[in-house]
């Protein structure tokens, strides 16, 4: 067992899935898959940090209306984002009154709540559990970077921090096909890559690094699943990680897909190397990726959240970025 | 099973634990129950958050040495702190190589570890794990409240923050008799305390809320217990624990302790209310009350980590602070 990846006994479900995101998200392709687009980014609040939180409840809220629940029905939420102390969160469920399970894995943060909320559904310490990770561009862009104010210009390395929120209530009962079968959480990797604007190149080493114990572990090779989805390497981010496992005769190019560059349209959008942010492959999976499952477009599938665990702190300080990787499986029941 | 208690089936046991301290908990009464005292509050290092890494790196060798196993043993890692984006544990733990779970809880996070590195236990995710947390005074100041350099007065109910870093490693092989048995999750609550100069007065409530609905749901009673232990409330904080739990026709008064009064001896030294930070419960615990229990002083116990979901931005937009509270049972085989 050890350090191998666990298979879930318990048949873990989706119960239901929300994506809210903000208006930049709404006019690019996947539009159409999400629960509420808001064109206001405060989401009718004063700051942009409450309007994050804001954002979390009205996903949270839509999350047990699509499962036809009330919070009463929940045992327990794990989520995360990348606000200090991970106040979005905090701050968007406390009305909800469930046990709370804060998580933090920066942009990793959604694969890693499915992953420990299937956990705990699989221990016994839940049967219906929701899994929550949201991200808001202007929160932060003046938390990692500079004030929106000041309009600096970004490098074309740079991602852009998706405004946007994933939930899902996850459940032990069959209620559909679609389930998760797998979770393989990934070890830290820090390849001394320190710029902040190029986060891709720091997560792509952790990403590549998980895919390969994974495969190693497993015996399974890419062919066989009809979507390894990483979230977020971005353009630059997934070049490099399809090179790098290329390097090591693993070759994804085929069915390789990241939530960063699904989120927007480089046509007609500036977002330079695509969405990040824990919301980005939070609201493309509760948003589209889900319906693909749950509509049988999609059958067998990897998950795979990637962070970069940098700080404006650490930033300062020099320090390097460490990426981490978490993956998942889900499949469709035959 | 939804929202009651998790009872594991599982020997949850704990391999080894160690306590590193700084120098003002070095001088207080539970001096002899730590692993490392560092006298240089920096740790060697140039910055007082590299000083935090440095001390969580260094926990992490004295648990392994004392497990007598290296990382290459351990399956898996759940950290957490209070810096911006958890940087103190993901930097002091990437070079262990091992596949590691970020959380968060604020000063609640060692019980939460404890608790989460049990359910990764139960559901078979891992054989071997480690759970850590950590928090260092000047760190904390700074990011929460004002530089060190500016020599700010505290008010009297504010407590201390604990420079500390607790560890321990969890196995499921019965190497010993001491069991983590139960664990439940807290809720969190939000009593609109918004002094952060008084964060007992915010955790509290939270505490209260957990612990009634333990005995509640268990059908236990205070009495049965050698130690109730919450880190940490401090003086404000257990107080007012005391008086809302009685309110209830809880008495907890005999065999109430809190991480954040033990560690510091309030005659000599000055710290206001009292102990705080992850580090405080997390070195209590694994260097004090984790040998009690092992040579038999304690046999059964409930250990409430108590955390205040604020952030130095919640503070300058006038937000309430919530707080929360998990507890674990943990329990001598007899």
């Amino acid at each position: 067992m050890a350090r191998s990846v666990i298979t879930f006994q318990k048949p873990i479900s989706f119960l239901s899935g929300a994506a809210v995101v903000g208006g930049l998200e709404g006019q690019g392709p996947l539009c159409s898959s999400f629960d509420l687009v808001c064109e206001d980014s405060k989401f009718g609040m004063d700051t942009w940090e409450k309007a994050e939180s804001e954002m979390v409840r009205q996903a949270s809220e839509v999350a047990l209306k699509k499962g036809k629940i009330s919070s009463n029905n929940l045992d327990l939420i794990f989520a995360g984002d990348l606000t200090n102390q991970c106040a979005a969160s905090s701050f968007g469920l406390k009305e909800q009154n469930v046990p709370y399970i804060g998580l933090y894995g920066a942009c990793s943060t959604f694969a890693l709540s499915l992953g420990m909320g299937a956990v705990a559904i699989e221990a016994g310490l839940g049967e219906r559990v929701m899994c929550a990770a949201s991200s808001h561009f202007a929160s932060a862009e003046r938390q990692y970077r500079f004030p929106l104010e000041y309009g600096c210009q970004r490098t074309p390395t740079a991602q852009t921090t998706v405004t946007g929120c994933g939930c899902v209530i996850l459940c032990d009962e069959p209620v559909n096909s679609v389930r998760i079968t797998e979770f393989f959480p990934g070890i830290i990797e820090d390849f001394g890559i320190d710029d902040p604007a190029n986060m891709g190149a720091a997560m792509a080493p952790a990403c590549a690094n998980t895919l390969l114990r994974y495969f190693s572990a497993t015996g399974t090779v890419p062919e066989q699943f009809d979507m390894i989805i990483t979230g977020d390497l971005g353009m630059e981010g997934q070049k490099i990680l399809k090179e790098l496992l290329y390097s090591h005769g693993i070759d994804i190019r085929k069915n390789s897909y990241d939530c960063g560059n699904m989120i927007f349209d480089f046509q007609k959008q500036s977002v330079h190397s695509g969405g990040s942010g824990c919301g980005c492959s939070a609201a493309v999976f509760s948003g589209t990726v889900l319906n693909q499952l749950q509509n049988g477009k999609l059958s067998d599938i990897l998950l795979i959240g990637t962070g970069a665990l940098l700080s404006a702190g650490t930033v300062l300080q020099n320090e390097t970025i460490p990426g981490i990787a978490h993956l998942i499986r889900i499949q469709k029941e035959k």
